[in-house]
């Protein structure tokens, strides 16, 4: 069940009440790949302040696999984790991770990128893995796009995504009605495809819409336009999920537009590659609702091996409330990376997690 | 400062003052080679209970070097680590991880296995090394012998190792008298050269006395029988640390003998392979004053990624009070490292640190 609470402009304060608990929207989904954002445990996400975490059902379909996990109970046991998690369909990965793939109207036929095996995935199939995986939220299986195909190929794979959304509708609602199902509106960046994608996704109806196939590649400006337009053709009384994105900004301009919930790997991979989300002023004193939502300058990248963090002995962000920020310098940090421990990616991930799940927050008092 | 609280046989329980607090002996010291037990941070090593880490030389004059650690202020101030640390000479990696090292009467020329540099270690630029460091106990500079030397070569690298004991005093005495300096009794596994060390050494008189060059490979007996015989002729009143070793049998057995320090990256190590230290039975239930110091039955090893802990949902280990075995079960931490998440080696050194420190909790209540 999905609340809305509150509104301005465009941007949406509301209340999602899943299996799992309550999530307040707008909100940030941490990205637990293979059963853990990398480097944190269950109970470091919960310190952070997630209230709900992604499982990618791809790589949980090679490992544990679909029996594993069966005998295993599902990955809120596995992982002991308590609140949400929302499971993508694998079909985005199956495109972008395995190393041979063919689609035909059935569904992908695609290798393991682990160990060359051949699987199957199909509406029906991803349905009965995401049930296995016990997510709150599964998404419909949709054919992907590659970000810089012709018209012709995003209408055909906008047209099968919504004959795979109805039979994964159909397949869910007899296997898993407790389990929430979002639909996934496709079609690049064309208007009068996104418009026939989520207009015939609105018909079957699902719990929530997302959008997909952006934050791929396109201009920002094409990003911003396909999200304004998508948002303005959703049910009000729905979560709307923008898939896979992306920089503080364009989250926070997504969120303007109506977004309800975002997951991004940006935080983490950034993080453990050294560069750090570092805010520019107290967070809690920025107009988010106002500020440029191209050219930020509330907040700044860090790259905390320059040269110049080598005897700073000030916190990476003065700002942050996190652990990282409360117990270690820059020059410690820096010094962890330069060395190649392994805990200066679990400090650097925490920092970068915490900044994502802080914006939120603020972004929903914002709105409140 | 060192207190002799009590004695049980040959065990001794004790307190070491530094100045950084009082040490509780006999006292296991995690390894935080580069400034980080791998994985850990600061404050996960206090959770878990240690009382002081060891900091390896070597690394630290790699990098952030000498000149780059005056500027930080020291490790302590680095890691934020309010406890006491013992730093080694950088004898023993000189001779293990260089590139090329060529030993003269001055010191130890070598070349880094970093970026190939050439460096110079004296007993002289050691003490200033470990004064930058910042330690509270420092050890001299000594020549190690291979584990597999003939007699001839021991007896030499342990005559240097007197004479540079000797610079190290005298140098160590004008630089930094505000810390401690510990000798290191040499001379393999032959008893007579052993004595002349350990003889040799209590008359320059050190704070503390080490025992070195063992457990690189000799039969266990050996080990045994030179600790017993190098704690026979060590004064009462004087800290004992015995240099690198070993597993939770050795460490009793020394005990036993009485030695009062450790340190060891077995259990660490181990983690990071996926090979987990298991109580048997309830540690303090554990009569370790009567155990057989060779053939342990009060614990086992657990190799997770057998396929015996596919679907185990039991805890790492029943017995254990540490944050892993609390939070993950034996199907978990096998996942995590069957997937190659960087969260398993952390889960895994947290249970093998605790390991260790509660061995030592036990092994301190035992003499009492």
């Amino acid at each position: 069940m999905f609340e809305l609470l509150n509104q301005k402009g465009k941007a949406r304060r509301g209340r999602l009440t899943t299996a799992h608990g309550i999530i307040e929207t707008p909100v940030f989904m941490p990205i637990a790949t293979k059963g853990a954002v990398k480097t944190l445990s269950s109970s470091d996400m919960e310190k952070l302040g997630a209230q709900i975490i992604l499982n990618n059902t791809y790589h949980l379909l090679l490992r544990p696999g679909f029996e594993g996990l069966k005998k295993l109970g599902g990955m809120h046991k596995l992982m002991n984790w308590q609140k949400p998690i929302l499971t993508d369909s694998g079909g985005y990965q199956v495109f972008s991770l395995s190393k041979m793939n063919k689609t035909t109207e059935e569904g992908v036929k695609f290798q393991s990128h682990i160990d060359g095996s051949y699987l199957f995935l199909t509406p029906e199939s991803s349905m009965e893995m995401q049930k296995v995986i016990g997510s709150d939220i599964a998404m419909q299986f949709d054919d992907v796009a590659a970000g810089t195909s012709m018209r012709e190929r995003y209408e055909d794979a906008m047209e099968r995504s919504l004959r795979w959304a109805l039979r994964s509708k159909t397949h869910h609602d007899m296997i898993a009605p407790e389990q929430m199902l979002f639909g996934i509106v496709q079609g690049g960046t064309h208007e009068d495809l996104r418009t026939r994608s989520a207009e015939s996704l609105i018909e079957i109806e699902f719990d929530g819409y997302a959008i997909g196939g952006l934050s791929v590649g396109e201009p920002r400006e094409d990003m911003y336009r396909i999200t304004r337009h998508v948002c303005d053709l959703l049910p009000e009384d729905r979560p709307r999920y923008f898939m896979g994105g992306g920089m503080p900004e364009e989250i926070v301009e997504n969120v303007r537009a109506g977004v309800d919930m975002f997951d991004c790997v940006l935080p983490s991979r950034n993080a453990r590659h050294g560069t750090l989300f570092i805010w520019n002023q107290d967070p809690s004193t920025i107009d988010y609702m106002n500020v440029d939502a191209t050219n930020p300058i509330w907040y700044k990248q860090l790259r905390i091996t320059n040269e110049v963090n080598l005897y700073d002995e000030s916190p990476i962000d003065p700002h942050c409330d996190c652990e990282t920020c409360k117990t270690t310098s820059r020059a410690y940090l820096r010094h962890l990376f330069s060395v190649q421990e392994i805990l200066a990616l679990r400090l650097a991930s925490i920092h970068n997690l915490r900044f994502y799940l802080r914006l939120m927050e603020e972004l929903r008092k914002s709105i409140e």
